[in-house]
């Protein structure tokens, strides 16, 4: 791994404009979380703050300019990148398809572990170089910024926002331990099913059994490897007393990338504000060539597929399947695809590298999704209202997939078992059987129905951080609680204790009397 | 108590828009509830719909005839009334006074218990004769009513909507059994201060072991005196297997009186929604008598007293030390006040019947609020900054101005302690130690700063249960699990059990082992 000294590119765009507008230094996520929080990014520069972005050098979706931001870059490589996750994904879909040994699946889950611990190891180092860098936290002290915005997926910006003394801000979904909602929301374990366990929020018993055991082991794995690194920073530049996950927990707003036609309602703090499906938008006119495509599509309509970007060349076997099953449908198909072209395609499928996935969505003769469940894309047929079918290959993908599947508006498929028959009953039913489509255009009505689009909201709530320095009346302080006074263990205790003393006592009276008695019975004998 | 048949009375008056709006059915909580009920009420109707008003014959606030609603007038009479409130009030402050004994505000409090339970008992004779009418009930059906719009301080509303099977829309801030919350977000007693309880989000251990039995005393006397008359009436008309409770727990949406700038942050849920301080508006131009009266302060201001509408005459004794203590100021004062002029009232203080309460609050000249802690006055307050000297006397008064006092807002005194010393103090503190009012201003502006308003917020929710025929997606239906379920008791017994068995198992088997070899031992020797 290289490191070197912390370069400050202090790219200040003419572009951005800082009259009237805040200060907000964002710690991102790299890899597929930056995509989120550059929504944010654009949108806070379009309504006149300044945006300070950290990057690192080898940085795997960050652009180092950008009209919208300055970046100040840290020159340390190495950690997750996209040619290793593009490998990974390719591998699983092979070793599934193969109906590889479990022992292979392990193998490759512990590569993926260790690639996920590399990417933490990273982010600590950026934090260290950042922090004994006094040029640049000088710069951070005097360039008085108003807030930080960071994805909790990692802990660098909890750490630099507490460093500072800043207000902080999350974009989240995940934190470093698991589903955001359990770092700060109670999340009863009987029907808030933890991802990715793919269960629902009606458990049979044997499930809520599943659910609290993933729940241990998640949090104490979780605890144990990714917090530790965090940790050990905290000891050293916050303070040795300073507990990193009580850091976490005090944030100050949790943007959610979360909806309710989406996640199974569950108890929620004041200091949570919902942006599920802030990204958004009307689809616009399609292209010539592919709204002539559409067209020609007459009253069958379309189908699109996409398995999302990480997803390089599918194996062979599996293309031709899945080829030969759109091949038999009176729908045309537009298909996201890479690699050689599959020898059963029908004419009525086109293959394209890349296609304007939301202005298709938006297209009344789209008829279905086939989607490897990424949250955006959910978001976006959610929108539309458009019925999914699913092909989850790997992270969040199945659990984002079996939510659509109880509430009725996807098929999910197993890619180690797919054929073309399979496949094709599936698209058959979710185009034929019309509560798919009704339920997801009753998900979408429901979702489109709100008093201001999420993306506004969550801009007015960093707006609200920024103006009022925080906001402490939002946010319970309830965390620094030991868990047994937070569970009220040890009042429970104690009451029991101060019954059973009168208990006690009571019989011991009871006793006493007794005995009085029968020693005068004795005597009076 | 009077009791024939029920009268409709179809008042639809000429003035109710019904083109493009939907119908409400309201049943509202009577006595000071409705103050806040028919705040939705006028507003709903200002937008279109149509609403339809339950109200006994003998209603103690709601109006027979309104232009904004109809009524639906049902021949039941009894139960609480303004006249056994205000005679009440005033002896809960004799006795205070007079620090009369613990027999004696037992006794008070009692007889007041006694009137409760008569109130909900009239409650439910309402619902019975509503139901047993069978024309009214067609009457109900054929109107179609897009929603039930309910006070949960009573059970009423919810066996209507459920009976009807409609929508159901809380106006909430007590449930029949005590603060809303408690029904329906899991709310951690470690932090959570059960009202009256005049605790804080941050407790000893003694104050929460307090907060603890508080809880199980309310519930408990709450779900055994209150609960039964509304189970009873669960059984006969919508179920044998029904529980009350659960109905209740399944309402669509609860708008809560509640903001955070005022209750401490506590855990939420999707489907409440936030309006505490909807009834706030601007102020409007004072009376020109007023307004004379308000700018010959000069630089002083003045400073503004009402103990509410449930309010008599103070004893006399009462009322001579507060003016005394008035007449030592140098600021004017307006002071609602009933009953013979005090002996002592100085030049500077002018009695009144009724004040512009809410246009005085907004005047930059108003200094201090002498308040008995509504919470409508409490939120006008904070609407326009304004800082309070409390003096509470019965119901949530105490406990809301504990909060005010936890946030640094108001000075709070004891009625039974209260002399022109103590008062002047109080009064003399709140005006000169710049932090009440600087620390009420702060809650002025992050009240203020919401991205839409409270009331628009309320009616936005209420539509939407309107349009979409409930709002299932935003509530856990967790509340038909067991409590052990709930709890996750089952769960971890059995994970228990399984460990402690494994464990037996281990244990056994080495047991057996040591045996073998020590067997073995034996046999070579």
């Amino acid at each position: 791994m290289f490191l070197s000294l912390v370069t400050v590119f202090a790219l200040l765009a003419a572009t951005i404009p800082v009259a009237h507008g805040g200060k907000i230094l964002v710690f991102p996520h790299d890899g597929s979380h930056w995509v989120n929080m550059k929504v944010l990014v654009e949108e806070l520069h379009s309504r006149g703050h300044t945006v300070t972005v950290i990057r690192a050098t080898d940085s795997w979706y960050i652009s180092e300019t950008s009209p919208h931001y300055s970046t100040v870059m840290v020159d340390v490589a190495g950690g997750g990148n996209e040619d290793f996750f593009r490998l990974f994904v390719s591998e699983v879909i092979k070793i599934k398809r193969s109906k590889g040994s479990a022992w292979a699946r392990l193998a490759l889950d512990m590569e993926l572990k260790e690639k996920f611990f590399e990417l933490h190891k990273k982010v600590s180092e950026v934090v260290v170089h950042m922090f004994e860098n006094k040029e640049l936290i000088k710069f951070f002290q005097e360039t008085k910024y108003d807030a930080v915005l960071t994805d909790p997926a990692n802990g660098g910006g909890v750490l630099l926002a507490h460093y500072l003394g800043l207000p902080l801000v999350f974009n989240a979904r995940w934190t470093v331990h698991g589903e955001a909602h359990f770092a700060v929301a109670p999340s009863p374990l009987s029907y808030v099913p933890l991802p990715p366990s793919e269960l629902t929020d009606q458990m049979t018993f044997f499930e809520r059994v599943k659910n609290m055991v993933f729940y241990t082991m998640r949090m104490h794995l979780y605890k144990q490897a990714v917090g530790s690194h965090y940790s050990e920073l905290t000891y050293r530049y916050i303070g040795p007393d300073v507990d990193y996950f009580s850091l976490f927990q005090a944030a100050d707003l949790w943007l959610m990338r979360v909806d309710f036609v989406f996640e199974f309602p569950r108890p929620t703090m004041p200091n949570i504000v919902y942006m599920g499906g802030f990204q958004c938008k009307p689809s616009k006119p399609l292209p010539q060539h592919l709204e002539e495509f559409v067209e020609s599509s007459g009253e069958h309509g379309v189908i699109i597929m996409s398995l999302g970007t990480l997803i390089g060349e599918l194996p062979h076997d599996l293309s031709d399947e899945i080829a030969a099953a759109f091949a038999k449908l009176p729908q045309k198909v537009i298909w996201r695809h890479k690699g050689d072209r599959p020898a059963t395609l029908g004419n009525n499928t086109l293959l394209v590298e890349w296609m304007p996935q939301n202005d298709l969505l938006g297209h009344p003769k789209i008829k279905l999704f086939v989607s490897h469940g990424g949250t955006n894309g959910i978001y976006e047929a959610i929108y539309h209202g458009v019925p999914i079918v699913g092909i989850p290959i790997v992270f969040d993908q199945a659990d984002n997939l079996s939510r659509l599947r109880a509430k009725g508006v996807a098929k999910v498929m197993d890619v180690s078992e797919l054929d073309s028959k399979i496949f094709h009953t599936a698209v058959h039913e979710v185009l034929n059987e019309p509560s798919y489509r009704m339920n997801m255009q009753r998900l979408s009505r429901l979702h489109r129905d709100q008093p201001m689009k999420p993306l506004d909201r969550a801009i007015f709530w960093i707006e609200f951080v920024m103006r009022h320095g925080g906001a402490a009346h939002l946010r319970t302080e309830s965390y620094t609680l030991p868990w047994y006074s937070y569970h009220s263990v040890d009042v429970i205790l104690f009451l029991l204790t101060v019954a059973l003393l009168i208990l006690f006592i009571l019989v011991g009276l009871v006793l006493s009397c007794c005995r009085l008695c029968l020693k005068r019975k004795i005597k009076s004998d």
